[in-house]
């Protein structure tokens, strides 16, 4: 069972989930093995439903299912169901008492997989309008799912894609981690955003928009290299509107955030080929003070001691430059 | 020239370094190619003091001395020169003016390498009592003299070890970078601290020392696996005495601290082999409160978007088990 304990002295958390409960010898080899690249046994594969936990939604043909112990849901579009090796649980123990400066909590949550594809070897950049939309409101649907829970309190929507960005499968899937907490990250974003009185990102967004680090927008969207970049083309989307979370966004905007990040991901293809990658929704349903935004990280560089040390990142590619591949001028 | 940019609304920075000027074709080989493994034409080896800048301080028998145009030091004992690709430099030109949201400052610093041996696959874990001594004096004294210039507030001083933890050179070498500021890592720190009111490294230390965390301890410090660890097997050393920064440690400090360091690595490479690490000091040379620590990170694991859309670390050891190995219990 898990569980999630605090900094010693900062409002600062981490879960230490021993469900794999590795030993040295296994770390020893991780950096070979830990991606299973054939689709042979792959758990994810349509067909393979049988291998996985139940399923807690399955969409097919436009409607919602879920598993059952007697029937698995065969020839679905996109499934979920809980991680096998989750980081948090619904039903943790108690962790033992710690001490001064040792604080710790149930590993209470749940954590999802989101298969995006039946197929092993599909890429987002291939999708079809219909299913990158639907994909899209697959994530809303399951992150509306887990924020209706009470003791819910932040829901982590996420996609590792390649060994490099920690995918330990290469069937496409995204996951999300419901948490008991506000995770450090957004937390410190809130308490800046309360204290400026206003929302920087409506206000950043009308600096981006026309600054040399715009890649494109639609109705509904832009998708820009930030400023503060700090890795090799990063890029933030935000929606124009004021949205705190997936739950805001009616059709008109599912469809329209699967289209630019859809174009994003090709473009990403086009220039750096095969590339891991990370994408994180950043949303708070609790905070409408909170402005939406969903972050694409390649992983082509290393964070290594300085950035642990400092926070500082050392980004050897300027979003400017970034913004001018990705736009296609360079 | 390098910048140093601050986020839109949060105060935390990075550094923009187009040194290497890469372009996007460079990434999609970078995974594969980055790290030089050979000792043939390796520019930190002994002998080849003609390919790198000329060397800022040169330790041979006990005595220092610095490159100079017509002559080059040869059979050093340590070799400390500025980062041919360096993130800061003393002479940076002015960004361009940003707008609102849109901060940057001179990229303003110094970058050095820190050759910890003249041969190639010395490890740190098989150094002689006065090597490793030795070396925590080079560390001291360079610190100590970047800390001394009137424009740098930080001091960061870090080893990278092995491809999976941003090495690029594995002849071994640690490196330091002094900053003009304080970063986003340390302020938080010392705003937690100075509103305590009392040193919580000092009150841990006490805690921490009769754990089942504790791995060992000398005269002067302790090494534990921290309550809070981010990743497996991570370990935390802190002196005894509160001191803010290394130019505080004389010489006894000096052969305590390296050979508890010693002692570490040791117990890694006995149990998880020729694992990939990161070791960094973290200290604050204007900041009584401050007590100083040296972490040692494995890089075992990789960050996923979990990770970066949170900040909240999921460690599959527990600091409880992973000192258990590391004392040699299991």
């Amino acid at each position: 069972m898990s569980e999630i304990r605090k900094h010693y002295f900062l409002p600062e958390y981490c879960i230490i989930a021993e469900e794999r409960a590795k030993r040295p010898s296994d770390f020893t080899v991780a950096a070979e093995a830990s991606e299973k690249n054939g689709s042979e046994n792959c758990v994810f594969c349509g067909g393979n439903e049988e291998k996985t936990p139940l399923a807690t939604a399955v969409y097919k043909n436009g409607e919602i299912f879920v598993d059952t112990g007697e029937k698995r849901v065969r020839n679905w579009d996109f499934r979920c169901f809980p991680n096998l090796y989750p980081a948090l649980s619904p039903a943790p123990s108690s962790p033992e008492p710690g001490g001064k400066y040792l604080e710790a909590f149930p590993g209470f949550g749940f954590h999802e997989v989101i298969v995006e594809s039946p197929i092993h070897g599909k890429k987002l950049y291939d999708f079809s309008d219909n299913e990158i939309s639907g994909l899209i409101k697959v994530y809303r649907d399951r992150v509306c799912n887990y924020a209706a829970h009470k003791k819910i309190s932040c829901v982590s929507l996420f996609k590792n894609s390649g060994k490099a960005a920690g995918a330990s499968q290469n069937h496409p899937h995204s996951q999300l981690i419901a948490l008991p907490l506000l995770p450090q990250v957004l937390k410190k974003e809130v308490v800046a955003i309360k204290e400026a009185g206003k929302c920087p990102y409506c206000a950043l967004l009308e600096e981006e928009k026309v600054s040399s680090r715009i890649i494109l927008e639609n109705s509904d969207f832009i998708a820009f290299a930030p400023y503060y970049s700090t890795v090799p083309f990063e890029v933030w989307i935000l929606p124009k509107k004021h949205l705190s979370f997936l739950g805001e966004f009616g059709p008109e905007l599912l469809s329209t955030l699967g289209e630019i990040l859809r174009d994003i991901l090709r473009r990403y293809a086009k220039i750096l080929g095969d590339l891991p990658y990370n994408y994180m929704f950043y949303q708070i349903f609790e905070t409408p003070e909170y402005h939406l935004n969903l972050r694409l990280v390649p992983r082509l560089s290393t964070a290594a001691g300085f950035e642990l040390n400092t926070g500082v990142y050392i980004n050897s590619v300027s979003p400017e430059k970034a913004a001018s591949y990705l736009r296609g001028d360079l």
